[in-house]
This record gives structure tokens, sequence and C-alpha cells, in this order.
């Protein structure tokens, strides 16, 4: 079967298909407390520990971030690596660049008591992704060799949440 | 337990489970007439009422732009943030940049009657998300506390559709 | 009802709703060889058969990359558009940049025997998506007019393998 723009075949493999199983919803959050900006935590195996316990065999975990400022990425762990992906969010949108965001001699609507100049964290959020969407197989994440889970934190040290949902069938 | 990169604690936290509960799949659409670009819409509050017409009080609601030159996107409602988020958008493709895509002279595919020089809102849009999927706990989306979901225009002005998909059990 | 920012109306439209219906996971990989980078590899096709063979009537789709240089992407197949999103992709973290992950002489942690320097492709990557989630209608993915699924190669021609993972309802 041809493929748009390249001759590309593709072969299809049956994984996993279950019918008529109980169905699993489980939700749990993992908490911490970040360091740095911009800082890659690794939350895999913890999520993976959430998955296992959550009985389902097949279906997908739900990664989401609940703030405006902290995203979800899934990419490799391997440090120079995190480097280099720190540098392009930083230049993205600097974080001593200018946002009328930052300007609170103008601003009135969702002002904090603590509210900080997060202009930068905002933007740069803008381009990642609030959550991602992975397999569950055999009641593992599908999750493929060189893939790790990163809770990315773009604005100051803070305490981050994370939600890990869980919808599939035991 | 040590986290790579730094050494940060994660804390597991029980959210919500539901195990052999009734299935719930539910799908509406809204639709909006836009009014320029880049646009955000605020949809959060129709997000919010479907979920709970739904019946579903666990599970996910995954938000999706039936659109390539319309995203959705997850980030706080603050009116001097979105005309950053807009600016930045616009430097990425800008609109009276050079694209293939608008050379109507070469171009032979999707040539549609009302076809407008738009390479700009599918560069854009290239960064941006077709759809976000957001955990449902006791019945409601499950937002942080400045999480807001928009519709974000584009293209210009035009009928917009999007739906809202719960997956989960009652 | 009015929306902030803008006045726009919002109209909610009934698609769908399957309570009680017998519970569907199915989950099918395919698997390609890619022959360039960036490459965009229309799959909706063999999405849309393995969405019909799951018996799913509801619910949603996942299509999820299995790699950190390989994303997918919805949006639309004209090959000239297709060369502007190419540029871009390039453009954002170029080939022949300098990445910290490409530096073998001080890289300790995932060198594999067939490492290349690859530090461009991981960082494109950054600001593209893992996976996608598409509704599921009646049985077939609810996608819009011009929405197409594109496997994207980033890296070096290799074999790459989508999940495609249907959760939902008979």
């Amino acid at each position: 079967m041809e493929r748009t723009l390249t001759d590309v075949m593709l072969r299809r493999e049956r994984v996993t298909s279950a019918s008529g199983g109980e169905p699993v919803v489980h939700c749990e959050a993992l908490v911490t407390e970040t360091t740095s900006a911009p800082e890659f935590i690794d939350i895999t195996e913890d999520v993976e520990r959430i998955v296992a316990d959550s009985g389902a065999g097949s279906g997908q975990a739900t990664v989401f971030s609940g703030h405006t400022t902290a995203a979800i990425k899934v990419n490799e762990n391997e440090p120079l690596l995190l480097q280099d992906l720190a540098r392009i969010i930083s230049q993205i949108a600097p974080v001593h660049g200018e946002y009328e965001h930052n300007d609170f001699s103008r601003r009135t609507v969702n002002m904090d008591e603590e509210e900080c100049a997060n202009g930068h964290a905002h933007c740069q959020h803008l381009f990642l992704s609030t959550s991602e969407t992975i397999p569950i197989i055999d009641g593992r994440l599908a999750l493929g060799q060189w893939q790790r889970i990163f809770l990315v934190e773009l604005d100051r040290p803070r305490q981050r949440r994370v939600l890990v949902n869980v919808v599939g069938v035991r």
C-alpha cells in the first residue's frame, strides 16, 4: 500500500485486545517541590508504579500537569541533552524579555499575593504540553526504549502537583 | 526515593478509584464564529457543562479541534498575557512570511473555492495542539487554579467546531 | 452567554452518547521504515482501519510514537505545505547546530553501539507531540475535512513503531 509523499510501507501488528472487561478508572497525584527552572524531573518510575497499582491490564494513562507554568514532556533522560532542551526553552521566551503579563502597573486580573513576573514561563509553556497520554499494555506503560516522562518546571521553584489518570479495563 | 538530575522527592496522593462502574462515552460539539487571529476563546465553562451533563463521575475529557488552523491550548486567562502569547505565535510564523502553501500558481492539491493564503496559520499550528485531555474527578474537570481551556484561532475569522469527548464511568 | 476577550457565542450540539455499553480496549502497532528527515508519513488510512477493526462504536484513539526523535502531528496533507513545515522544523533546531548531546567525548549515558549525533532531532521533538488523541464517532475517527495524521521522522531513516490504542465502548 502506497503512502503519500514517500512510498513507505506500513505493516500492522496486533498488540492487545480486551472486550467486555471490567472498567477501571484510577487517579493519583504526584506532589513535588521543584528547585530551579527550566528543570526536568523524571517521574517515569512513579507513574509506572501508579499504573501497576491501578489494576488496569490495558487502556491508557494520562499524565496531567495542574499548572500553566509547568509542563509534561516525553523525551530521553540523558543529562547533556537536558541541558540542550533547557537552553532551547530559554531561547524561545527569555526570562529577561519584555512581557505585558509582567506589567503590574497595568495588570488587574489574577493578581495573587505572591505574584511574580513569570510571563516567560507562560510563553514557554505555549510550545510544550499540559499532558501526555501513554498506552497501557499488559499492565505496564508502553514506552519505547528511550522514552521517559518529565515534569518540566518553567517558573520559580515551588510545589507542583501532577495527576496520573488511568482509564482502561482490568 | 531519588530523582534524576535533582534529588526531588515525589509524594503519592490517592485521588479517586472506580472499578466495575458503568462505562460512559459522551460527545458534544461546541460551534462558534471566530472574529480575528490570533484569537483566544475561553471555552472552559462550556466544556465543564458538557462534562456535568455527561453523567461521568470519573474518567477524562478530550477537547479536540476539528481544524488544521485552529488549536486547543490550556493556559491562564489574563488579558495582558494573552497579548504576549498572540505576539509570540505571530513571531514563529509571520502572516506576511513566505510560504510554498500560498503559491497558488504551483499548488494543485486541496484547492478550495474560498482558498486563502494561510501558510502561516498551518505553520503556527505545528507548535500548538489539536487536543488536550483533562482528567475528570467527582464529575468535574480537574483543572488547576489558573488553568483555562482555549480555542485558538490562527486563520481568518470563520465558523469553528470543537468536540468534547468524555470517556469514563458513571 | 458572553466569552472572555471577545463576545463570541458558543452553541452546543449533541453528537453521541453511549452509557452501559460493553467496554473495548484494542491496541495495534504500525511499523514502517522511514527514508529521510524531516519526513511526514500520512498514516490516517491505516489508523482508520484499526479503529474500524477494533469494534468500538464510540470512544477515542490515541496515536502514540514510541520514539523520542519521531513525533505524531495532525495537519493538512498538501505537499507544498509539508515543505513549509519541514523548513520551520529545521529552523528551530538546525541539524548542524551545536548540541551537548552530540559531544561523545563527554557523554556517558545511553551510549548505543549505533549512536549518531541527533541532538537536533530531540530538540525539534520538544515542540512537537508524542501522541494525538482523536474522538471516535459511529466507529470512525472524527477528523475534520483537512485533518490528516502524520508520523514525523526527525532523525536518520530507520524502523519506527507507532501504537494505535482504542479505548471506548462497542
